[in-house]
This record gives structure tokens, C-alpha cells and sequence, in this order.
């Protein structure tokens, strides 16, 4: 049996991953989405397990203390994490997994689990990723500054990634991931029987 | 600019990498086909520097003295090699080029040009496999065994390759290294001025 593979799909802010996530989760059903840890309090619409990994402080601390999350981060005084459990289960059972993820956590993913396929995800030019922060609408000018000043910065960080996609256009940008799914399925290392599939006998 | 990359399609005899080959190159305008160098006398229909670059024993001999080729080999009084040059530049320049060869040479390439990327093509079956190597239909009973144990021992090598496509139809075996192909140019290391090409602006 193949083992299947957890697909890092990462960019700054504005390299529109969280939208390129969802168009490829809709195009496919072969994927499975990485569901966070949080000790945040669930909105009303949210489902344990589904949206997130509800926790609480203690459980979340004694989970890290543990290594038991690939990467973690607090954000605005709560905790977030990817459990490795859940991803390591699917990966043993075929399954791709996928994880949507900022710069700052697909880098401590890179240290903790670096069979990971990483993608970065480009915007097509700056004047672009500054016109995806506006459109939110949601942020004063001071922000907007930051988010694309860290933007810039964080584009550095490519050079550790395996692959680049640049996101002119979403579905573009969902079949280069397309192709990189396709090929990284016939890659020899995550198969340990191909000779016996064929021959129906082992290697030396 | 882009740095492009050698790909070598190699399997065992009945794999069909030639016919693989041929359906690849039909199909695409942006793959150039590795031309080998050999010391057997050109047949009528043949041009230099079309299907073979034809040298002489002493000039080929001297070229490998001076690691002008990437693999080598002696076959029924001939020599044939890979011009190590003609693949450098043509990454140098960006393309993708094509080498369909046996196993051997390509174990040969992997010491000395460890950066390619190593497709293996599989027969789907070893009945498919003996069926082709049949339906030749111009070996010997003896020939054929040898050519059928050769492949069973070479799928061992497998290994040894980056990615492997089972060739149970032509069309799909192409869609499969088309895959690898659009994945492999989306690859980081072979880009060194990606943030360059976002901002205008060089990284750290």
C-alpha cells in the first residue's frame, strides 16, 4: 500500500490560500483538510472536530508539552496547533492531507516534519496582493500597511519551499497544485512494493 | 530566468519507453530530445547531429577521458554515449530535455548528474511485459528469456528513480510524466529570482 502525503499549502497574507484551499476541496474528493487545535471558545455554527479541535488551556499545553501538534502558535490570547495524530493517521492510510497554513507555521512544519510536500503561494504582483488587502475592507490603513510590509517580507522564505504557485488566477493556481498532487502520487519513495504489484514477487 | 532539467525516462526492455517517448515528443513542442553520441557508421536514412552525433572511436574515447559524457556504454562493437554538453546548455537555456534510455545508463546518470529527474516506466503486468517482448517477433526463444529475466532483475532498481508510471496504456503513461513535467517546473530550487519577479525587489 502507497502511504499518502500532507500537502502544506502556505503564502503571506493576501496570496489568497484560505480561497485557493476551498476551490480545491471543492474540486476534489480524495483530499482531506487538516483541522486545527484551538482553545479559542466555539461560535455558535461551529462543530467539534469539524471546524476545529476545541481544547482547553490545560489540554492544549499538555498536548505541546507533548509534541503532540506540528506546529503552534497563540494569536490574540488563544492557542492554535495542528495535532500530528490526525495527519499521521491519514497519511498512513493513503490519504492526502491538506493543510492551509501562514509562513510562520509551514516553517515550523519544515523543522518538525519535513517529508511534508510545501507550496507557496504567490501573489501574481505586489500592486495585486495590496488590492486583495483592501478589498477586505475591514482594516485601518495602519494594518493594511503591516500586513503588506510583512507580506514582503515573508516572500523570503520561498527558498524553503519545494514548489511555487503563483495565484493569478484561482483556477490556474488549482491545477498547478493539481499537478504537483498528481506527480508527488507517483513518487517511488512512498511506495515499498511497486515490484510486487507487478511480479507479484519482492525486490532482492 | 529558470534553470530547465534533464528527464530520464528509463525501464527495462518491454517497458516501452520508446514508444512512451515518442508519444511524449509528438504531443509537446517544449521538450528536446537528447541526441547520443555513438561510433557505429550512420545507416543511409541517419543525419549527424539529428539522430546520432557520429564520432569517431578515437575522438568518442578522448571525450570520455575528459568526462564529456554523462553515461557510456559498449554495445555489439559500438560505443554510445550521452554528450554531457548539449543537456547542460539546453537547461542553461531553460528547456526540458528528454533521454529515454535502458537502466543501466540511467544508474550511470544518477552518479554523475544526480540533479535530473528519474522516471521509471513499468510494464503493468509481467504477462504484459512477455506479451511485448513476443510480439516482436524477430528474437530467438533464448533471447527472449534473457531480455524477460534482465527486466525481472531491473525492476529492483526502482528504487533507485524518483518517480515510477506504470505504462498500461501509452496515453496515460504521457499524462503521468506530463504531470511530473508541470510539477517540476513549478519547483523552487531551479528559480532564483522569484521574489524578484512578485516585487521587483531582490530577497535577503
Amino acid at each position: 500500500m502507497a502511504k499518502g502525503f500532507l500537502l502544506v499549502l502556505s503564502g503571506p497574507s493576501g496570496s489568497g490560500k484560505g480561497t485557493v484551499s476551498q476551490a480545491l476541496m471543492k474540486k476534489r474528493n480524495d483530499i482531506k483538510f487538516s483541522i486545527s487545535a484551538t482553545t479559542r471558545k466555539p461560535r455558535p455554527t461551529e462543530i467539534d472536530g469539524e471546524n476545529y479541535f476545541f481544547l482547553s488551556e490545560e489540554k492544549f499545553k499538555q498536548m505541546e508539552e507533548n509534541g503532540e501538534f506540528l506546529e503552534s502558535a497563540y494569536v490574540h490570547t488563544n492557542y492554535y496547533g495542528t495535532p500530528k495524530k490526525f495527519v499521521m493517521d491519514e497519511i498512513e492510510k493513503g490519504e492526502i492531507v491538506l493543510l492551509e497554513i501562514d509562513v510562520q507555521g509551514a516553517l515550523q512544519i519544515k523543522k518538525s516534519y519535513k517529508e511534508a510536500v510545501f507550496i507557496f503561494l504567490l501573489p501574481p504582483t505586489m500592486d495585486e496582493l495590496r488590492n486583495r488587502i483592501l478589498k477586505r475592507g475591514t482594516e485601518t490603513e495602519e494594518d493594511i500597511k503591516t500586513r503588506f510590509n510583512n507580506a514582503f517580507k515573508e516572500l523570503d522564505f520561498v527558498g524553503e519551499y519545494d514548489f511555487f504557485v503563483v495565484n493569478d488566477e484561482v483556477e490556474n493556481a488549482v491545477k498547478d497544485i493539481e499537478a504537483i498532487i498528481h506527480s508527488e502520487k507517483l513518487r517511488v519513495k512512498r511506495h515499498n512494493n511497486i515490484k510486487l504489484n507487478i511480479t507479484g514477487q519482492g525486490g532482492k
